[in-house]
């Protein structure tokens, strides 16, 4: 080992890689950990299962985004365990040593007991399980062209999704979009009215963390486009062909989309450590772990006290990791860290063609202006310039002319995956 | 059942979709069936399994493919039974009635008794197994980067690849080339020369069918890429460990991509039918099944006696699908089918970095000329504008640029899918 400190980051996700980048400007010894070898632009990903864009636009390969950086190294690997005192990581037979630790780890889908839920709907998190979704609503529509029983066509036609947050939302908007549109064209023996979207949303209204008035705008809106709301509603079990809510309805149907709960996705540690809310781990204003000083959680695996609210948007990722880097070069320096400081950029989401909701400041704003916002902040965030030249050409054809990218079901195994 | 006659076509290749798209335009009823919902551009698949091509970009919605042609529908299905005498097709639970049909299944992979080499090789004939094999030789690298052990990452570093025709070859090519720039760019901690290609060819020479003088060239021309090319060796079995050839070499890999054997893919009959070599249907002149008149068999899955050799090439399908719908078109109108003539525009191959193969006329060509023509033909049969428009781009890229597509690793579990 050379007399330069190392700095481990586990994660690739928004706060993982700014802060390996932050450090690798300044040249410090950097290994990132990520099990997949790309990094995933997660609020593009819903448009990946609806068929907007294709798979590869959503992600960047690790090892080419850290190309110039010499100081940076990137490892695939699961990582099993961390030992905070001995300052040692386990990762598949391979033991790691770091001086700095950053914690990126992110969230996971939590199912919030509801019997079936694991089994039996499709989690929303990762590019498999956007694929997975693509490939199911895809395959519903060619099983729907075979079968004779209209109440099993129906069914098959049936997109249930639970989560009515931005994730929900935004992909009950587009499925929608993406039924009127495939049913149009490539299903003309298909009736449209056999088909459904419906959202279920356990709070009283959609965009719960958004000002009320957003919330009622994105229910009207999604009203008005077909898709059943049903607000007030929890989810109390899930079976293959059905899925049932506390007032005893059920609703029959092959594909159930689960994007209701969160759960902080912390990696196994020797010693425990302190959490907050969602399982979250607690760190101090710094982003320092309780007791651990050369220890940072960042992003969505932990939680800071502060004024502000946090929702889990990349913003808050990407300052936090930005955070970690600064105050891993103050620390290696000699000086010490400072707190954590969040500015509110604001938040943006999308309702659907040409619609879409946000809060800048104080400003709540809605409809085509958010939309066409939500589209430009994105397209400048999204890494590599070929993606985001493919990402334009693809909105240019979806939102102008109607055409969505390549319909292709790459694997008609059913594919439900957790991981 | 309207009076109009109907046209079952089953298999969505080359063969099928030209049968398919002569019969659509004189508005003949027509149902085809595949088990994807898209056209796979074949001669292509070798550059998915490389990353120099997305997936989506060598494969063609079926839907869209005839969205134009009113009386072609289609059906995502397995064809489980044909029985000619009653004319009916038995497909997953339906029973599809014809007048007339055209079997244009194509070939699967033949594994010529080889003991484990079912079980421990990666096909190369769909767009499956071009991803899995992509995924594989991507995670190989990033094992290496892993392992301890140097003998071990020499053998994650091996790929070897069976069969010396223009898809094991043009693999070859390619794979090195990925190989070299990979190494170069992303990894560059591993030693280029624990790297290697080998090519092992059951027959004294690489394509077989080409001229001599060709077949010299590539096997020159890929020893000068550092590739291994075993001449007159065949394969005896292979274990997850290695891959160990007649004369009792054991070369230790963990990659060996089979493109050796072919083999008709005929559905199951309820009647027997004749077959010739490598089991494909024995057809008349006419292309007509012997005995049963209204039913034809195109493209890889069907022999036809000529004085052409016939090698599998994308161009025998089309003008066989092209025949068969004009024979069909005949028949309806009273007249009786003529026999096939095959007009030979010749054969390209590619062999690496603008260097090619080819026969055309009487004429062997090779070198640039041959290359470039490869990429001109292939663009121009292509279909879709904005797959041609991306494929264009990313030849451009890598063969002026050395840039490969994203070498995204979408799955980790290791897929050896023989459908």
């Amino acid at each position: 080992m050379t007399h330069q400190p190392r700095v481990v980051i586990i994660g690739a996700g928004f706060a993982g890689i700014e802060a390996a980048k932050k450090l690798g400007k300044h040249r410090v010894n950097v290994l990132l950990i990520d099990r997949h070898n790309y990094h995933t632009f997660i609020p593009m990903l819903y448009q990946v299962a609806t068929a907007i864009l294709y798979p590869h636009q959503v992600v960047y390969p690790l090892r080419r985004l850290f190309r110039g950086f010499s100081t940076v190294n990137f490892l695939q690997a699961h990582v099993e365990k961390v030992d905070f005192d001995q300052q040692i990581i386990q990762a598949e037979n391979t033991t790691i040593d770091y001086n700095y630790l950053v914690i990126a780890t992110g969230s996971q889908t939590q199912y919030l007991g509801v019997t079936g839920a694991m089994e039996n709907t499709f989690p929303m998190r990762t590019l498999t399980d956007a694929i997975a979704i693509r490939n199911q609503v895809l395959s519903r529509f060619e099983q729907a062209v075979k079968v004779t029983n209209e109440a099993e066509r129906i069914r098959l036609l049936t997109f249930v999704i639970v989560g009515g947050g931005a994730t929900g939302v935004e992909l009950a908007g587009s499925l929608s979009e993406l039924i009127n549109s495939a049913l149009g064209k490539d299903y003309p023996s298909l009736n449209r009215d056999r088909s459904q979207v419906i959202l279920v949303q356990s709070g009283e209204r959609l965009f719960a963390s958004y000002p009320e008035k957003l919330g009622k705008y994105t229910e009207k809106w999604l009203r008005r486009q077909g898709i059943k709301v049903h607000l007030n509603s929890k989810v109390s079990k899930v079976t293959s062909e059905a899925v049932y809510l506390e007032d005893d309805t059920a609703i029959f149907t092959d594909t159930v989309i689960w994007t209701a709960g969160v759960l902080a996705a912390i990696p196994q540690t020797k010693q425990p450590v302190k959490t907050a809310t969602k399982e979250k781990i607690l760190v101090e204003q710094t982003l320092q772990l309780c007791g651990y000083e050369n220890v940072y959680g960042v992003g969505d695996v932990s939680y800071v006290e502060s004024e502000e609210e946090f929702n889990g948007v990349a913003q808050e990722a990407i300052q936090q990791g930005k955070t970690a880097a600064d105050n891993i070069r103050r620390q290696i320096s000699g000086k010490i860290p400072l707190p954590f400081d969040y500015f509110n950029k604001g938040r943006l989401a999308i309702v659907g063609k040409h619609a879409g909701v946000g809060k800048i400041g104080k400003f709540a704003i809605k409809g085509f202006i958010a939309w066409f916002l939500w589209l430009e902040v994105h397209l400048v965030y999204l890494p590599g310039i070929r993606n985001r030249l493919g990402v334009l050409f693809n909105w240019l054809k979806y939102y102008f002319f109607g055409e969505s990218a390549s319909r292709i079901i790459i694997s008609t195994n059913r594919v439900r995956s957790n991981k």
